[in-house]
């Protein structure tokens, strides 16, 4: 079968530029689709780095400033990868360029410059996505599927956290790279922004939106050294964000996140209670889905822990056999994937720019909330 | 060896009448003191009801009257199992008359009266205590031990709820018999008096005390049936409720409960997070403790599941061999064995009324909190 | 409600004197029945000892010599609680003198023996029990009632083992009180009457008789202070046992039994693997039912956990409320109440002493085929 | 960095062919090495297939007629992924043409066609491997490397199992593609050769030669339609096998493998009890290991899952980040990525033919002793 190419020009090499490289070299061995990738063209401010990483992941060729490659004609969608920072800027250059873009998590340091970039991709009409990866783990797509399919009945309760402990030891510093995230000019927030937009791009996909929240943050680490300037320096993010919130659904919702949280070292977890039944999902054991259903036999009701990796559960069909496996990448590979038939209709890949401009509302609104010791409505 | 006995002269027959019950008949089989409870009268309003129940139980007198009850010469102890809304008047009657007062959880409809209770005892200094009966789980009890042995280092996190499914159907009528939980007029509050009260007493007991919380509650069925009247009333109780929470150490809380969490029928959890480990708990398996420690060597980290049946784990060495665990009721016989320690030394047992008391207090916060939707202090 | 009272006398005051006291004593507070258990005496060698035990579980009187017990005109049944060794000559006097007999497991030391026990109860038609309580632990209970309304369809296999470490230390002695199990003369055999005879009990009352077995038994440690003599010797128990089965339905069965698994207290788990539906349980959490429905629908299929603490599920309705666990003693309680139910219609509850020579021919097949290294038949 | 090519010529193209090309395709993304595989040519019986194969998967080139991509000069290594009933023939041609030989497992149909093909690497002096991929799952080369490092001390027990259920269905064909397996012309035995041999593997890898096993075989369907005959025929495969078996090092060893477990997909499990520490893992969760260290502190022992996604535990550093999982492809990639490691110091990996024929003799062993009826040795 021949195919057609789809000319990928990534902007960063960090640990997101080799999950989505490796998603775009794998997706044509297990996905059909009219278009398949082409890693034609990485960008990095290091020459060196650039090349190399050029060289693992078989780039055609290598750029150290990304509006060159945003305006080379043989590239026909950018991936950005690079931290939050300069989503915006880039984007914005990007969808001018007429590229499709594809544009890493959170969208935006904030709700200002995600609207300035919803107004870029929609009015030069240009395909776009944000790599919310977690919506395509097969036990996160297929709750949303028992979801739609009305099997929940009314939601009472949407709960989710986002645990990790890595940031605990107070020797640890901030900014530069591998530790922006610890940075909040290069990051916008912390945990609230890198973690927490994960559980609620879930909920709104799964539960819908949220019309209010009441936040509280805290810094446990008031200063570190800064890896920049050498510096011991203020820490401005926060490192635990937790929120109740209600739903327009009148489901009522309870988010956590923190890095200081000792035995986790990536656990998303997230909890739907609902008239007839529930769904567990966490992201340590990623292929597995509890579900108990108040419907079956009442001596027989119990927590059902679903194995999901046979052929009649979401992307599955695409891997191996019943009983076997896949991980976290995969999720990455689904999205191109997604992506990739989407293309072939000139359809934009949920979760587009506009879609993921309301995780960064909640977002901030949550932080304004933390601020204000109230609570507060979700901006529109 | 010759014991002396412990008059016990119980008030109320329910749920709680019987777990009390099975605690005073067991505790002298297992458990070594120099008393043992007597089980000389219950009181009850039926009095077909009160003698059945005093028959299965071996009760040696009945009354019908809670007055007569508490003036009898032959009581030592009075239990109080009725409602809330009358644990004051009795608890009260029974200190001016001299009596050691066990009262089941919670100890009042809300502060002002616990202060009430509070001052009666203390000022008839009668040995007294709340049956917060889930302090004395062996490992709960356990974790209270490891976090005062400084194993944890400084807390970040508690986070603990309850969650329940036995009200959703619309078809449940409130009030009267088995159903007074449901009766604001009864109970005070919802699930905020009857499980988050258990959470909080937990918390406070392991974690120490929190000064502020902001609190949601929502009652999803606005109206039933009331049994007494006949008539479809308004719900005034919770059926839900979550909080955010700072605690005087500087961690920060998390505490959820409902009636509305499909798959859940009494799950109680709790996990606290510190510098240098982690607990967890719940009370569908409570023979277990899960136990994470960062200081065990680097690639062998992982969460312990530890089943609580040995004899150096608490009280275990008073029941069975390891391997073979003990249940819900034993928290109750435990409670009685400390009771009857504390009581050859004169001292009243944990949680005494004035530490339920600031269970209340928190109970009072969040409710509060909830309707003004701002954070709330806690009373002192 | 009068009761008319069933007299019991025990002999043996160990660690199942302790279980079976405790079910007589609380079975009536928890399940009605025309009669109620007293405890008119307990017999042991020591007086002291035997004293002691009666006090603290209040026994009305005590005896130093079994047979004088035996003959006592106010005793109704004789529970043996003694070491293996002693279980023939007791049951037998006890049948002669008309009593009833409640036997602790297994029923003896070997077939020879029970054999005689069985032609004894039977000739003196005396209601009898062996008390292989596992049986009646709710979930096993219920797994049974799975199994006989059909819902496994065709059997494939069933697996058992249990499994304990208490016997690694080299200097752990054999003989005497609390040893008496690592002594063969008392015991019989090591783990496979101890513990395996459980695991074939249950497996004979779920799936049926056994054909034929392939045994291999192990003595790791070869030589043991004994207690008794204080001298150093050869140790003739069986430390680790493990067996291939053919089962009459034609399933195929694994057994194995060892007090040399590292990190396994007392765990005791089956598993069944029918056409249809497949079930496993562990005794570590005994309140829990693993079950697997190949007729569920396909992409929900999975295992589910059903916590066995609801109403209508067995022996459940009598204790507390849903979500609230009972433990390993109960299943003696169980066991006292289906005794005193059959009592009223003069039936013998099961495992009968016949029953219960089934599992003792078991044992006696594997340990012969352990010594042939052939496939043994187990005899009729 | 310049890489020098290893030119894979593979023959078979059903699930072990996309399982190992998706490794050759991967490796060097993640593991660096001197070689680099490329994917020279595949070869299978019908064109059209094979090319749509080569098209998915990048080969440059298909053969059609296996003996003539043997001869290939630009072929560096022969992958084996053909019907267990070919690999001889193939295996020995190979060797003879002097290529390195990647065999699927099992090695070969028997032990005399084993000992061939050991012959004929040795004889050719080419390196070699024989693909259990479950060796190289993280979770069980960390198992390995703890044994190694002595930390269980004496090993009492081994237990193992392979539990699927996609054969109960009477209605399933035998023969032909996607079912040679229930083939014993092409497959050589059932679940004995499929699923026991990677137990068996992985057994003698983690615990030592076995020297005596009893053996028990079913096959509970009879009769099936052959797929290419078209016709009702007798079933010669094994559909259960379960044996008993003691290690040279003292221990003893339980074995069950099934297709007729209901609720298993590809549940291989194994446990290690040694005097200090066990071991236990499975691939339904591939991710963890559990581990129980008897030298812990006592009243906090306990069974601890250790999630294997840490940059210090096997193989990980080379993936994402703590707490993201990989699966079950993986396992294949790191058999590649040794492979590469060992080619530039001209060794093999292991297991090696020779190391792989161990397990073959232990597989004729088991089946023999099912046919006899008694133990039987395993032959050297």
């Amino acid at each position: 079968m021949f195919k057609k190419n789809l000319n990928v020009g990534m902007v960063g090499y960090g640990f997101m530029g080799r999950t989505h490289s490796n998603a775009f070299r794998k997706v044509s061995n297990f996905f059909e689709n009219e278009h398949q990738p082409v890693l034609k063209a990485i960008c990095g401010r290091s020459e060196a780095n650039t090349r190399a990483f050029a060289d693992t992941w078989g780039y055609e060729s290598i750029e150290t400033d990304w509006p060159k490659l945003v305006e080379r004609k043989d590239i026909d969608v950018i991936d950005i990868c690079t931290p939050n920072d300069s989503h915006m800027e880039i984007a914005i250059a990007a969808a001018q360029a007429g590229k499709m873009i594809m544009c890493e998590k959170p969208l935006a340091l904030d709700t200002a410059q995600g609207e300035k970039m919803v107004a870029a991709v929609e009015g030069a009409k240009v395909l776009n996505t944000v790599w919310y990866n977690y919506r395509r783990i097969p036990a996160v797509t297929m709750a949303k599927q028992l979801i739609d399919e009305g099997r929940l009945g009314r939601i009472f309760h949407y709960r989710a956290n986002f645990l990790q402990d890595w940031t605990i030891s107070a020797d640890l510093p901030q900014g530069g790279a591998g530790l922006w995230r610890l940075d909040a000019a290069a990051a916008g927030s912390g945990v609230t922004g890198d973690l927490l937009a994960h559980c609620i791009d879930t909920a709104i996909w799964l539960n819908g939106s949220l019309n209010g929240v009441s936040g509280m943050t805290e810094t446990f680490i008031k200063e570190r050294r800064h890896t920049v300037t050498g510096k011991v320096e203020k820490v401005n993010i926060d490192d635990a964000c937790a929120f109740l919130a209600r739903f327009q659904n009148g489901s009522l919702g309870l988010f956590e996140s923190t890095r200081y949280a000792r035995g986790h070292k990536a656990l998303y977890t997230f909890e739907i209670n609902g008239e007839h039944a529930s769904i567990k999902w966490d992201l340590h054991d990623l292929h597995r889905l509890d579900w108990f259903d108040h419907r079956d036999e009442s001596k027989l009701r119990g927590w059902k822990s679903i194995h999901i990796t046979d052929g009649d559960q979401p992307y599955m069909k695409n891997w191996w056999v019943p009983g076997l496996q896949i991980g976290y990448e995969h999720s990455f590979v689904h999205h191109v994937a997604d992506f990739l038939a989407n293309l072939a209709g000139n359809k934009s890949t949920s979760p587009t720019f506009r879609e993921a401009l309301e995780t960064t509302r909640v977002c901030d609104a949550v932080l304004a909330s933390a601020k204000s010791n109230q609570w507060q409505e979700v901006g529109r």
